[in-house]
């Protein structure tokens, strides 16, 4: 049963991952469509050896597929996944858009697959904090129950996109050769030096990336219950997010019991070895599919805690892998 | 009352802004000895406008001084301090050798001055990212009680020493060049990455500089019910350490309140307005004496929390102005 796929915003950090993930996972695509903005006409990306022309996103002429995994940003989202569902096809949609829709499920495949089965044409693919967070929670959270999540980020500049990404690049050499820093894509200077803000404020002074952390994670958790705050900060780092986790629990749970329930969860790696300087690291994470997770140690500030470092590709189990996961579910 | 003055380890990153500090801030210098290891001997440094000759530390010359401000190491410190003392100065020791020493005040001057007048010789100088944490923290406790502290920290690499900024730029431009990387000072590489590790792990899987944020702040603040966990993170930042603060209180304060009471801490500079993008950045923080701190947040999954974002130059406040400050209490 091979399909018809689409990626929508196919030029992108994401987009481009996600052609990857369905070449590297051998999904069984029949015929693959890739669209973009006008910026993005004439383009080719490679699939499976062959180059596939990049076609431009338009009102007019929506193909009709069986699968379309969109990262173009939310307006676009909005915009275009309805008339996509409308021809026929399930979206995966990576944006926030749709995320806290009650309407529309929003997943990560090890921890709520069974959310799929309600989809009404869309499916909303998670932040990439959250992705990697979740996925090494739930399991913990099965065992011990999680009563609070305490959470600060080290977030790549791919999270922002291949403009950030040139950004980053760009401002480290204008550093190293001492002359003027310039920004456009980060509220400041990113090279060597950490922004404590990713998104757009809300009113109660947090992030909406801060936001998606706590509201994501009880959607996703299926756990309204579980406390979640979070500090969302962008290093510079090309690609991998790393993540500071304090959790306290309601039932005890050591940290061997957590490295063993761990070591059995789906996609995730537990590296932690500190007697030799093994932890999860972002440059070991970037391109890897994995979750990686390390520096699990009792909190004894309350009754039951474990403080550890969670790491993946944001591009990946962040973003696209989590997506055509979610595509591999719905054959 | 014009004082003579010895630096101990006069070259090294600390050392060097020792000296700095000394002649910015007017302290009244008699005479100044600076000291380092036989790798240093003919360097010189200047002060005041004149330079000062770098002489070899030896257990056969200890200068007879009024003051002498260490940096060279806890072996050292170990070693050469006593011998300081027994010439009848006061040694103030930026390593880590004496600082849970019970003989031994530790001191942040804006939180435990009066810890000063119990040295008999040796004052201890705080580690970096305790310093700045508390001098925030000091005023919010007496406020409202502090029952537990998580923080995470994103460290710059100066705080190991000016090998470390060598390794960083070294490796930046080699990853720049898609040369391949090597690594002496840290564990890993720190380039375009972040490092969980900073100092060495005990047994309970905490790094040292995670216990000393911990135990010294128990200390400085006199308050051993004031739960502390931390997770300590190297970040590719020259100068400059951010860390982010969760405080759980004994009693409410609300975000408006905390920023009313830190517009009035001595040596703190609140930088709190995001809906311009303003909050404390490292690179700002860099070569400036404050302590900065925004991003305050009121943290609801507690009856009484805060989230904050405290950013100070590592090299100043969280060790030679430090440092120096004490020295100026003693006069």
């Amino acid at each position: 049963m091979r399909k018809t796929v689409a990626v929508v915003g196919a030029t992108g950090a994401v987009g481009i991952e996600m052609v990857k993930m369905l070449e590297r996972r051998k999904f069984p695509v029949k015929t693959l469509v890739l669209l973009a903005s006008e910026r993005s006409r004439g383009k080719k990306i490679k699939f499976r050896g062959k180059p596939v022309a990049v076609e431009t996103l338009s009102e007019e002429e929506i193909p009709a597929v069986d699968i379309a995994l969109f990262s173009a940003g939310a307006e676009r989202s909005r915009k275009y996944a309805p008339l996509f569902v409308a021809k026929g096809a399930v979206v995966i949609d990576n944006s926030s858009a749709f995320r806290m829709d009650a309407e529309v499920p929003l997943v990560v495949p090890e921890v709520n697959p069974h959310a799929i089965a309600r989809n009404k044409g869309i499916i909303a693919n998670p932040n990439c904090s959250t992705i990697q967070m979740v996925q090494v929670l739930k399991p913990l959270h099965d065992a011990a129950r999680i009563k609070r999540i305490v959470v600060s980020t080290y977030q790549s500049v791919s999270g922002a996109g291949l403009e950030a990404v040139e950004e980053l690049i760009t401002q480290t050499k204008a550093v190293l050769a001492k002359r003027p820093v310039k920004h456009k894509v980060f509220p400041h200077q990113i090279a060597f030096n950490v922004l404590p803000q990713i998104d757009v404020f809300e009113a109660n002074g947090y992030t909406k990336e801060e936001m998606k952390m706590v509201n994501e994670t009880h959607k996703i958790m299926e756990d309204y219950s579980i406390a979640v705050t979070a500090t969302a900060v962008r290093v510079p780092v090309l690609r991998g997010h790393s993540e500071s986790v304090n959790v306290e629990f309601e039932n005890k749970i050591t940290a061997d019991e957590a490295r063993a329930i761990l070591r059995n969860a789906a996609g995730v790696v537990v590296v932690d070895d500190p007697s030799k300087s093994k932890y999860p690291l972002a440059i070991d994470a970037a391109d890897d599919e994995r979750t990686f997770v390390g520096r699990i140690r009792e909190d004894s500030t309350v009754a039951s805690g474990l403080n550890m470092w969670i790491v993946s590709d944001n591009l990946l189990k962040g973003a696209a892998l989590n997506a055509v996961q979610i595509a591999e579910r719905l054959l």
